[in-house]
């Protein structure tokens, strides 16, 4: 038994096999194991609900892969509008003939970040297709959170200070880099994490901020030409304040990327009141030193992004347009 | 704009406009249009919570599509546990060069069958894969439902009656007919529907089954042995009062299938108190008069399940095993 069969997905005997004998191997806990159709929870007050499929490729890269991802980024996205991730369902389709070890790196990957995160993995689904009718593997995680402090992206009031928790682009630029079979002579990796810590650290400082926002497909620009568009904002950024590592700036550079269209996988953007804003941006360095505030709301009109550079010149930031990067989460 | 284009999943521009112009179009309310990371919902008490992958080929079959299957199989997955179906999540991933037409086909069918359903769609995700790296669409709903009265596969107790919804292996047979190109002279219709209705009918009328499970992949003879497995029951069925259409029945004596080991979509398995069974039937008969008691625990021990032919003749009905058919839903 070394590869996935299609009679692992048939819903016989085998996929019985592979459920009882690897999945709930890594994915144990009580209301798994009731094997119900739906798994039955007790939570009180507001919920977060969140899902997202991964089909990143190469499944295994640079800090990261395929499982991880699935789990930090639905843990990400509960995390930004203010929950306590509590609990994960996740659908496996997987391509016949994928191994039984790799399989079992993925499930490891997952488990080790649900329990470091205090996540439940409580339903699952797992479906397996003839090869070439998908790509190894791709995963759906949904996930369930408790709302400590509601955060909605409707919230964000002029002069609010935008921030950022680290530097940009590393993600897209490991995944481009390890797609071309360009030859990485750095350990330049993946930011991929978890973002729960850093809420929480920020919401036990009485910090709140009137938006957060992962920065994963479209980057930067992304998430601030959403957030201009839908509160109807401009927002300024100082070009120079926008950290880039120098091995990314260098992918960029080699491939004709801007670094703010890039995906992060644990990178997130904060709109944060002007008060609050120093005091986020310390918590924020402690967990990456090139976290910081990245510019302002600076009308309550006009829908757009303005980046400045550091001699003063000023251009719009666009929303990123055309095939960017396919597969990059 | 006739086909969808790797640049729909990208993160950026054309992803925005596919989003706002055409899945907004269908899955329309007011929790999704917040667009945040994640739905932000209020429910009390006890919830249920259930994910699925739906991979089925064809994506269009005699009686439904991949997009009615998707909404219909988490439906019926939060109504097994005794749930009322509230809110979906739905993850596409897409090959590039699905046609707009065939997607805007699912998202009508999936909007159709939620809105009946009354259930809202209130999160998603969008991935585009290049061409040859998925099958057309692949769709993973998860869902979140309020339950009812709690319904778990552990309560079924010795000298419980065993009933089925309807005749059985229909979705199997419209699959596998349309894959082997077999040219079906019948008007035979896959069974996928929701099941709410009937699971709310049998409530307001008193009845509270021990179990409910739909009988899906591996069919009858999985959820059945399942059961006996899990509780550690031996089952007794009456092979005469498990009802088979005949062009069913044709397709499985062509192809060399049981019926009780192919997939239905909109058909459940229920074990009920005796003295409740008669009354349960009746309901059950309102949506299909197919529906029958098939038989009963006749111990609390020993874990298998047993077939009596009508000639008094018993056989063991064991666990499907290898490939049955794969991409069924």
């Amino acid at each position: 038994m070394k590869n996935i069969l299609l009679s692992h997905g048939g819903g016989g005997e085998e996929m019985n096999e592979l459920i009882n004998e690897l999945i709930f191997k890594y994915f144990d806990n009580e209301i798994l194991k009731e094997t119900n159709d739906s798994a039955i929870l007790k939570i009180d007050g507001e919920i977060a609900f969140s899902t997202d499929s991964y089909v990143v490729t190469p499944i295994f890269f640079s800090g990261g892969d395929i499982g991880k991802i699935s789990v930090c980024g639905t843990i990400n996205d509960l995390c930004m509008v203010g929950a306590k991730p509590l609990y994960l369902s996740v659908g496996f389709i997987i391509e016949e003939g994928l191994s039984f070890d790799e399989f079992e790196k993925i499930l490891s990957s997952m488990s080790k970040i649900a329990k470091e995160n205090d996540v439940k993995i409580v339903c699952g689904d797992t479906k397996v297709v003839p090869k070439g009718k998908c790509d190894k593997i791709f995963i759906n995680t949904s996930g369930i959170g408790k709302i400590i402090h509601k955060i909605e992206t409707k919230n964000i009031k002029n002069r609010a200070k935008i921030l950022i928790s680290g530097d940009i682009a590393r993600h897209g630029s490991v995944i481009v880099a390890a797609r071309d079979e360009i030859n990485l002579e750095s350990d330049l990796k993946s930011d991929c994490r978890s973002l729960k810590d850093i809420v929480m650290a920020l919401f036990e400082n009485n910090i709140y901020p009137q938006a957060m926002r992962d920065a994963t497909r479209g980057g930067l620009s992304a998430v601030l030409n959403e957030w201009a568009n839908f509160n109807k904002i401009e927002i300024l950024l100082n070009e120079e304040s926008i950290k880039v590592q120098d091995e990314v700036m260098g992918i960029c550079e080699l491939l004709g990327f801007e670094p703010y269209d890039l995906a992060n996988e644990g990178t997130f953007v904060l709109a944060i009141d002007e008060k609050d804003s120093k005091k986020a941006l310390e918590i924020l360095k402690n967990f990456n030193e090139n976290a910081s505030i990245i510019g302002e709301v600076i009308s309550d009109k006009n829908s757009r992004v303005i980046l400045k550079n550091p001699y003063g010149v000023k251009r719009f930031l666009e929303y990123p347009k055309g095939e960017l990067l396919p597969r990059i989460c």
